[in-house]
């Protein structure tokens, strides 16, 4: 395995729901496995059983809510997370926004569970801040490019290596992922060289007509 | 089977989480089929799947986000709910409060999927407006009274008995339960007696020493 | 003065800002006064003292926070709203959702300090709703039609007569507002064609080249 | 004028409402001059104008959205705020927390402005992330000493030490405010001892029987 990592949210994607998000993770695992690339899914809350008891890869949480065991209705509690096979987590995403202390209370939260945090962020400035709440990743959007298949990479490369400059300095043991519009190899292969360690990608897979050969793309410039 | 419906929120309970939930599920299908009365059981996201694949009982979701499908993460997208097993969903419980246009768009939303939908109140005003809505139950719990231990039924009959007349003024259609502070089988029999059909209730269940006891206590004096 | 009532929203516009609120005020008391309909106005919270000293005319606040005195940060408390000189409050409007329960206890609240009270709802259910909550008005606008230009009269008449039907069987005693891509005379008396007793609207007039003009437009069919 | 800053948050308290809003902020303009300690107040939005065109003192607002002039209702828009006659805003209170990226918008939002920038914080961590994003103050306040009447720089002094120096590692021009507790002159002499440079406080003086003599005793020992 190199240290690259790609993370696959599955949102709520018809396509990645249900029996769905169990054949978009089997894809991911084929390509990882023939590619020596770390590939992780982030299917929807109910699905992550399914996928994890079924697919032998890395799943993660599209979010986690700082609660505790307790009188809580509809929230996302790190132990369900867990117990259903879960290594990781999704925190702020741009299409479900946290406070600042509960980011930072995820995060802890995460971390007492021994699950990964991928902390997403909108620009540069709030890349710096994340890195200072210390999560194992930064994943940097601009949320105005999300879904727009104009990939980061070309649209504002600066604000992945603003975001790399800046998190290095306050934290160097966070590292930098990037998203928004990324789907082909060359993007990946373009974030990787703006000094990213990987990419958090969405439609451009999953809603691709071959998901298992978009994802072959993806990582054929690596 | 009667009309009598017990359901049992599983909240973020250690004791209801992960194989927790299938236990506790397992207790609910044997009390409901040795009293034929109807108990469902509502656990949360992450552990819908495995609930209602391991156990045999109406499961019931603790919320639903009237999002379709698209770019929504961190949401708790109807067919996910569906896909994996869900027969019904809670909507606007006081620890998940909703918007009145989303509590209205959910319980479309729901009806569109043939999920049963349980709109929670905290008052006989508000079940009053949610019963305009046409859900199939209003659920009216006193949110100083959730977790007290109180009965909804003795601290506070009238905001029983004044949401089953409210409602039923509205739309004689939808159902009324009650909630806050059940546990025990005289908090039925008086929820019944005071024009309710059954009962939405967790902390006196799912954390009791012995939850198949209290669930045979509770369905006893019907 | 006519039963009929016309509410300006001024919402953040630049034009209803400030001075601008003060000027945009005095055009709807001139018109107003000069009309015989009342007019009234729905400044920011930071104008609502400004227009309220300096003209004499209904004021509004566009929204009302249910938190009572103590530690409450950013909100709308009722004493400063009525302090400031409003006589009712906007609640609920579709850039300011709220929950279901915080609807409930926001006309309750405004009530106690006899403030008028409108809410507004999206649709014909929450319309009927919000009535059974009991505010002074209800004002459906459909959201997709806001700022559209497209009057709600002319693109979806059924919203505002189903809305009136919906809220004279649930609680007589509350009245119809309509709204979204009204400003012009016509609309106004389509508006009361269909059962409404006025109109909530906002840019159609305070973007108006001469909002005076407009207003006398507005009014000039009734 | 020292360096040393006093901001008092007026809450929606009855005492620090309306016109009580203006006798507090005259008692404030009186102990600034005798004292030469500046002193501001963060009033309600609806007190902002008639605070800041009747007394000569620092006002601050409580919140500040980060919207532009449009299509915005209930929202505290910062040209409003600005001719009100505010020159600095309260950022992610505690009471009034916003997202990572909201709190980076309304600081951009609020500079572009020339309003004076205090982001509040709840612990070490969030401190280093706030200075990230660079206002002009981080406010740390331990949520749960607010209004506790336990001074933090008595109770936990190492979250003001900590704050300082993740601050000033991260951004050596951000300023460190602490808050939650304070009172009296002991803890204003063991806030600025601790290194931060002034307080947020709130009832301690609003709430005081004789807010003056409070406010004399609170700067009794710089």
């Amino acid at each position: 395995m190199s240290s690259t990592l790609i993370v696959l949210n599955l949102k709520t994607y018809l396509e990645g729901t249900g029996e769905g998000a169990v054949k978009v993770a089997q894809a991911c695992k084929e390509v990882a496995d023939d590619s020596g690339i770390e590939i992780g899914v982030a299917p929807q809350f109910c699905d992550i059983y399914r996928v994890a008891s079924q697919v032998d890869l890395p799943v993660y949480s599209q979010s986690l809510d700082p609660v505790g065991a307790g009188s809580f209705t509809g929230h996302a509690f790190v132990q369900s997370i867990k117990d259903a096979g879960a290594v990781g987590t999704l925190i702020n995403h741009s299409e479900c926004r946290l406070t600042l202390a509960n980011i930072d209370a995820s995060i802890t939260t995460a971390k007492n569970a021994a699950l990964k945090t991928i902390v997403c962020t909108n620009n540069v400035a709030t890349s710096a801040a994340a890195a200072a709440l210390g999560p194992d990743y930064v994943a940097v959007e601009p949320p105005e490019l999300i879904g727009s298949g104009i990939p980061v990479s070309k649209a504002d490369p600066g604000v992945v290596t603003g975001s790399v400059d800046a998190v290095k300095r306050i934290n160097p043991a966070v590292q930098v992922l990037c998203g928004a519009g990324i789907s082909k190899g060359e993007d990946l292969a373009a974030a990787l060289e703006l000094g990213s360690v990987g990419v958090l990608l969405a439609s451009g897979i999953v809603k691709a007509a071959n998901p298992k050969a978009a994802l072959e793309d993806l990582v054929s410039k690596v």
